[in-house]
């Protein structure tokens, strides 16, 4: 059985999504760690209730490659075949990314590369695309810059206020991550430069 | 009979999709000049042979302002309503914007903000996204930067070629154009920040 490790730093909506999708079968692996930077996230919470082992590494006052190593540490121990980011608001240094090469993925409420950092759907709103979506895509150091492994599209409506077409997100983000994980956890892709392609 | 002036720099494929579509009464408006900036375009043989009036305004060795203004002047006189960029390789001074508020439009075939400038279908393919798409915009100052009118989402297929990626983007083009084209000589739409919504 593959293992995954989440990384979050708030509700984990993305988590839940993933934990669900584990339990009625339709991602081959199971949970096994749950990791916040942040000791109030709401992800931690429901983890615990799920019954998965849920940690706090706090962030605060540590330098980036101090605390990087101990999530890493603590990935290692627990034997994690795929970190996935799930609202973990901070950016990996190399140390942290070299250690799970292609084998960290992140999802993005925008379609990369338009609208990185925070707020993808309103920055969306806001440039009056008349699309949008989200991105699964593999970290690297950058914001939300590494090779993309699975996109979804939405329509944005003239009438669409922020949080109607980010719940429309939302519902595809769902989705798309199960999807996504099952592509990297398959090993049936390769990446030529940036683009990953199934095999 | 509203008036369309077109400009382009080349083939302007998109310029013959936009006569085919007032040939067949799609669009409720009338061609009343082709202008080209380089004397060897073959959009500019192509408009003389559908019976268009098409001229040529050499970009080369004139300050953009003095262009401009020669551009601007024939526009007026041919009383043009809407401006219709087709491939046309210029940016536009203000001086030319501030004479067509919001009654010039260009197509682009990327989904931007994704892919602004030269070669938005390779920029696309090789940046591995999983969808792109062509957009039309309104003109500014900037580089395919002004206010969104429609967009059109394609896929992007693993084994896609440039070619393969290009021809699908373009059939979409040139029914994306039409349909933005009939929004705003319909003047039913309102500009809000960014937004460009349908009223």
């Amino acid at each position: 059985m593959k293992k995954l490790g989440i990384l979050l730093s708030g509700r984990g909506s993305n988590f839940q999504a993933i934990a669900r999708s584990v339990q009625a079968g339709k991602i081959p692996a199971e949970i096994a760690v749950v990791i916040s930077n942040k000791a109030d996230a709401q992800g931690l919470e429901t983890a615990r209730a799920m019954g998965l082992e849920a940690v706090c590494i706090p962030s605060k006052g540590l330098k980036r490659k101090e605390f990087d190593r101990r999530v890493v540490a603590l990935l290692k121990e627990k034997q994690v075949d795929l970190v996935c980011l799930a609202g973990f608001m901070r950016l990996l240094s190399a140390c942290f990314v070299e250690q799970f090469p292609d084998r960290i993925l992140n999802i993005h409420p925008a379609l990369l590369p338009s609208f990185p950092g925070l707020d993808g759907q309103r920055q969306a709103l806001e440039h009056g695309v008349k699309f949008s979506g989200c991105t699964v895509h593999f970290v690297d150091t950058g914001l939300d810059s590494g090779p993309i492994v699975a996109q979804a599209v939405v329509p944005v409506n003239d009438d669409d206020t922020l949080a109607a077409l980010s719940a429309r997100i939302l519902s595809e983000e769902h989705r798309l991550y199960t999807e996504a994980i099952n592509i990297v956890l398959s090993g049936k892709f390769r990446i030529e430069g940036r683009r990953v392609m199934r095999t």
